[in-house]
């Protein structure tokens, strides 16, 4: 028999925003998977410590820093090969992802070169959109409003637009193009509406108008831009 | 001592897509509030149902069912005083929200009245968004790709023209909409890209391309238009 492989969200990092089904499946796993970026702890894994058996196999899948797509192919082309003989093993395997597989997760990669071969179940997770929203007290969309998810590392002439055209968005990816973003919003005259948040529901959090955000923000932290208008009384 | 008042996600509907912290604070608490529907059972109590102490003070916020605002203005007004009642009274409050709170959740109008005045804590929920992906096999957004989130209530022209801006989008809120999306996805020639949820993650729950779709859709039902082309491999 063969196993299953669970893409499992682990949500955006405090370990109690996890879901109970999450949480059961990590606890009972004998094999998790998860991604490593350069050989630094897994922010996936570090999440979940607490719940992995200490006799689980663990699959590591070291992937490389590199804006190039060779190597970090390479990199999923053997954690697929990994957590395939596992499974042909007839383990299930818990692939672990921080906030949720198929919102900018890394799990899509191995969903990707798996999927047609063997079963799969996905298990969503909280994002780090709602948890940057509800740390910041600012409610995201209601009634008709639109809500605009972008990646930071998009052209600057493009972020413009995208938000030129946009009610509420979510600005994800922030560390080094944070200057650029700034200026973008700026630009925009919407600086006054712009919130930075960094390591939502983390030790170390941090909450603050986009104006006081640091220059060199880690790679986890957003930009909230709230257009409102609706008064929601 | 005032008491605080807890808005917590209880996630699409699945009761294990619950998170720990949403488990935890619902079957301690002695006061539970709650939206329900032009009398109709309130789903997010529904899903909490399971962890909800049999001797907890329930609050019912009958929202009627209709487009105008007062009425439903001052069933959130009703609603707001008697969770102030309860707080002043020395006891936490726990709000029910399907989904997330603050992602077109009616905890927005508690959280807009009461905000200024008491200890509100928000606690994010696993979205129908991301669980309709998971439940589909469809990865939402990679890399550098855009989200755009559209609900099914807005003019035919607006729809329109924010689709065909957007790479992938999830339109929310379908129900009697359904013939009018399909339309304008029609329209754009974008039919086969489109998948259609309903009851993600519940039982019952169906996943067919828009094209099968039926004319009346419920409310908790979602189209996903992932126009891809990254090949995530």
């Amino acid at each position: 028999m063969t196993g299953i492989l669970y893409g499992v969200g682990v949500g955006p990092g405090d370990p109690d925003l996890m879901t109970l089904r999450a949480h059961n499946l990590i606890r009972t796993a004998r094999v998790v998977a998860y991604p490593a970026l350069a050989g630094a702890p897994s922010f996936a894994r570090s999440i979940a410590a607490d719940f992995i058996a200490p006799d689980a196999q663990e699959i590591a899948i070291d992937v490389p820093m590199t804006t190039e797509r060779a190597p970090a192919q390479a990199a999923y082309d053997k954690g697929a090969e990994d957590i395939r003989a596992a499974l042909d093993a007839g383990e299930d395997v818990v692939c672990l992802c921080e906030g949720d597989p198929f919102f900018y997760g890394s799990f899509m990669y191995l969903f990707a070169r798996l999927r047609d071969s063997v079963q799969v179940e996905v298990v969503p997770g909280v994002s780090s959109v709602t948890t940057c929203a509800a740390r910041a007290g600012l409610p995201l969309a209601a009634r008709n409003e639109r809500l605009t998810i972008l990646p930071g590392p998009l052209p600057e002439d493009e972020l413009r637009s995208r938000i030129e055209g946009a009610e509420s968005v979510a600005i994800m990816k922030v560390g080094r193009h944070l200057p650029k973003i700034r200026g973008v919003i700026a630009q925009l005259d919407l600086t006054d509406q712009a919130i930075y948040v960094e390591r939502a529901s983390l030790p170390g959090e941090r909450i603050c108008p986009l104006g006081e955000a640091p220059d060199l923000a880690p790679y986890f932290s957003m930009v909230l831009l709230i257009k409102g208008g609706d008064p929601w009384l």
